[in-house]
């Protein structure tokens, strides 16, 4: 089983891209919905709830996990990393390749929570793979609770976007990192934003080609995971909210499992 | 001592005001800062969180409790009632006492956040004291995080204030209860829009008012309350933003203590 958690329903985003790109693999979700959000927290607090989550994913059969989370990526991987004995993958490291192999310029941009961009992890391992690179990053931490609120197409959220991508904009960056998992979500505006040549990336899908890749390289470990395409949805807190944003984003009915946090 | 608990910083307004109504006394105040927001939580949720507050303020001697957050105020005040032996307060009851008082039409609106909209505690209360008043309510789930990013004062603030305001104006309300603690920060535009002769209710004053009139009339509790005008903040998580906005907010430097939640 692949476990993936997320600190509410973001990382959803990601579970819709695994099962395109790893069709029938079995998943089993965790959405940390009783503390969501993560984003606006301290990373002692964020490294805590990420350990938890783990723990829980791992006790219900999980064999590999995927951190679903831009800002757990950030600040707790190295923790989870050294805590625990399975393959590990965050959403930083795919997205940070993938914009390096494709960026012409090498300017490149970062949107993301305030915990994710203050974490400055982006800037630090783009740096790593190519030290020319010029990196510009940004916290939007109100595009958060307007995808949570579906206010999708709203001219007061396309002028909260406009107002946080003008300083990207004005850097000439020709590569942007969508830096959490909810802003695919407004990949349309983004995009329109920013114009047709900037190349948008978006970690959800980057990540799932990791791990397929991962998984062709080591049969060992894919010949152990079960692909009955069963998909398990935990959450710590049961709303109304969840279960309709979740339905509309992977267009199929779900069954959420309450469980409590921590 | 008096004990004061919210999901995070808009209950340091009740804060603000008890030490204006009641000078002097003893303040003990948490901020479950590392499980917040409440407002777009399920009540069972919400019920677990305000028990397990409560319980910290009492552990370190809190006589009186106030729940300084409209969400657990409407969700969790019975539960709080009944496992706890002491005078408990909530924000709902003297705002709506207030606007019964006050309102010459009987036309009363109402803001919120989803879960306190959900739960129509108000309009309950309301209808209890005055089967005559007609009641509106409005859930503005933005205007949360719109308050703790700070953005007072920014036209896409006004724009989703409107927007969430027009259907209460529609109804010509006299009168309008802020049902959160966070939007006495945005009274000046909400009142600005309802126009001047809509009375907007804040309820972080209608409870002080009430917990002076209690202690008043209770002098053996109020003889037990230390007035040594000691205040101390515990968090269950520390950011940089909550202390701006709460050294700004009480206008003097507050240190802020650790305690893990739940």
């Amino acid at each position: 089983m692949i476990g993936i958690f997320d600190s509410g329903i973001g990382g959803l985003t990601v579970v819709k891209a695994l099962m395109e790109y790893l069709p029938g693999y079995d998943i089993i979700y965790f959405g940390d919905t009783a503390r969501t959000p993560y984003g606006t927290k301290s990373s002692e607090t964020v490294k805590k709830y990420a350990l938890e989550n783990t723990e829980f994913l791992l006790s219900k059969g999980a064999k590999v996990i995927v951190i679903a989370c831009n800002t757990a990526s950030s600040v707790a991987m190295e923790s989870v990393a050294e805590n625990f004995d399975v393959p590990i993958f965050e959403v930083i490291t795919p997205a940070v390749e993938l914009s390096i192999n494709t960026s012409h310029k090498l300017c490149i941009g970062i949107i993301g929570t305030r915990a994710t961009v203050k974490s400055g992890i982006y800037e630090k391992k783009i740096k790593e793979l190519n030290p020319q690179a010029k990196v510009y990053s940004r916290a939007c931490p109100l595009l958060v609770p307007l995808v949570e609120e579906g206010w999708l197409k709203k001219p007061e959220t396309n002028m909260i976007v406009k107002k946080y991508l003008h300083p990207l904009k004005v850097r000439q960056i020709d590569t942007l990192i969508l830096g959490c998992t909810h802003y695919p979500l407004l990949k349309n505006i983004i995009q329109k934003k920013m114009g047709k040549k900037v190349n948008i990336i978006d970690s959800s899908i980057a990540v799932a080609n990791n791990v397929k890749a991962f998984l062709e390289k080591h049969k060992n470990l894919d010949n152990m995971l079960s692909k009955k395409g069963r998909c398990r949805f935990f959450v710590s807190d049961v709303t109304e909210q969840f279960e309709k944003t979740a339905t509309s984003m992977l267009k199929r009915k779900i069954n959420l499992e309450h469980v409590s946090s921590g």
